[in-house]
């Protein structure tokens, strides 16, 4: 499947982060950097636009800020090849905080919202195209919303001047007939724009959802490397870019960074399919309780994490 | 997807035997059989029917056989409402080691080959068929044959008396594209007959790859518990039966064997998604060179794995 428009988005500190608070050293972010600009990726996703207020740095990494000193120390002298992407949560952002375009390294900035949020997202969406970067709205759990309030959110969004809209499977619970309903529904009600896809993993689809959107004419597509992600984990950049076949990608520099620094993760934490994850995606619940099991010593007590999670979708 | 039509074959045990030569104790085949029973699956695939003389019982375990006494200890004084299925190799199994249908409680045999041996193999599945069973013959590493010989195959399956012929992705080489191309094939070529899916997990599409067989008109399913089967596993069985919204189905005593009975092993040998397999379901290759990388002290060396297997590619 070759298409000169499709882009790819690693997001594998950031998304990755989310497992160990953005403790990743600088080796690693810069192995991540390489890695991903020799293999031709278009985008890395390199942390959370932050305000240092809202988080203790002692507590997150430093790509929980994506703090331009940081980001041009990960660079060096390398002439930077691949473009840098960051997302911002609404509310854990200081417009004042953004600095323009034209003195930062960043060239993207992805706003994560829920459906009730989009009104403030398109205005951080719109503040930070105006200082002069490619924007993004990334509608989140869109596996939970109704489809009145799903289309009244879509039209709200045609309305604005943000030029790429994700579809965002947060859960891990959508099937290939989910994702083929609803790229149709937003490219009705999103003429003009392009379309994005991020997926999770929870019931081993993330891939095959990212195939299917990408045949349903999406051209945005995240992915991080062996899958590392929340919970469950994403779509694997490597399976990704071998599927696009693109003769500017290459897979064997995420091997190799997989190899030296990704498999040492794999020893410390769990992401990937594990049956509290799928428990989870079958039944479109936030992946908070499972990774609430997952990092307990009752890890392994996959039935009684069934029952409760069944028991309380009864009551 | 509720079909009355669909039927699921858990091949936990002959598939997931593969990776550990049949070692299986009776009380994990039990917990399995009374697992899958529970949970309502329709067939479980309880080894391979070989002949005495064709292997070793030091080597391998008691589900290289399926001899009689061995499956009737299984069931016990249990009442049996699942049906039991053994595969086939050709050459491996004697005609006279075969007995009667109705003096075993095995229900069903599938006559695994590859496209050369297809009129051996429909030779096989007749005289299963003449003793009283049911027969399927599962057309192995499909991937890997010409249009022209596999419609040769085709036509002679649709002339044989087997009425189940399936659709065999042994290296995990398969989109869900192949599938609907293929599945379209199969139908056209095989009037009257009924397909099956066999799919392996290498690129993360086992599961993913059976939704699209369902979608396309298959009707027999093959999936093992966890994934658990040959190099990168294969459809979670767990997964199907959430999938499949059956409300003959139950996936509680899925879980509960999979805690109990998997999750050991699953300390022991890894199946499942590993760069090794990965790479050489990209490649369409046998995974016996994954296996052997796997199992050597150089398991995590996967950019050399990638070197070696794209060279040779190259040759």
């Amino acid at each position: 499947m070759f298409r000169p428009e499709i882009k790819v988005i690693d997001c594998t500190v950031r998304d990755g982060g989310l497992m160990n608070k953005w403790q990743f050293d600088d080796k690693f972010v810069r192995a991540v950097y390489q890695g991903l600009s020799e293999a031709g990726v278009d985008y890395m996703e390199i942390g959370y636009l932050s305000s240092e207020s809202a988080f203790c740095r002692t507590e997150v990494g430093p790509w929980k800020f994506c703090a331009e000193d940081d980001l041009l120390r990960i660079i060096g002298e390398s002439e930077k090849k691949i473009k840098f992407s960051a997302m911002a949560d609404i509310g854990r952002i200081d417009y004042n905080d953004i600095r323009p375009q034209k003195e930062s390294v960043l060239d993207m900035v992805r706003v994560a919202c829920y459906v009730h949020q989009i009104d403030k997202a398109i205005a951080l969406a719109h503040h930070c195209q105006d200082k002069g970067y490619e924007t993004t709205i990334n509608l989140m759990a869109v596996s939970t919303v109704g489809p009145r309030e799903l289309e009244e959110g879509l039209d709200d969004l045609a309305k604005s001047r943000v030029p790429i809209i994700y579809l965002v499977d947060s859960f891990g619970a959508f099937y290939q007939e989910d994702i083929e309903l609803l790229a149709k529904l937003y490219m009705e009600r999103l003429p003009g724009k392009t379309i994005g896809i991020h997926a999770h993993n929870n019931q081993q689809l993330a891939f095959a959802n990212t195939i299917s959107s990408v045949i349903c004419g999406i051209n945005y597509l995240d992915a991080t490397l062996y899958g590392m992600g929340r919970g469950a984990g994403n779509c694997p950049t490597e399976l990704l870019l071998s599927f696009l076949k693109n003769p500017k990608f290459n897979v064997r520099p995420l091997i190799k960074v997989i190899e030296e620094e990704i498999l040492p993760w794999r020893e410390k934490i769990d992401w990937g399919y594990f049956i509290p994850y799928m428990v989870g995606g079958v039944m479109n619940q936030h992946p908070k309780a499972a990774m609430a099991c997952m990092e307990s010593d009752k890890k392994n007590l996959i039935t009684e994490f069934y029952d409760q999670m069944t028991s309380a979708a009864a009551i």
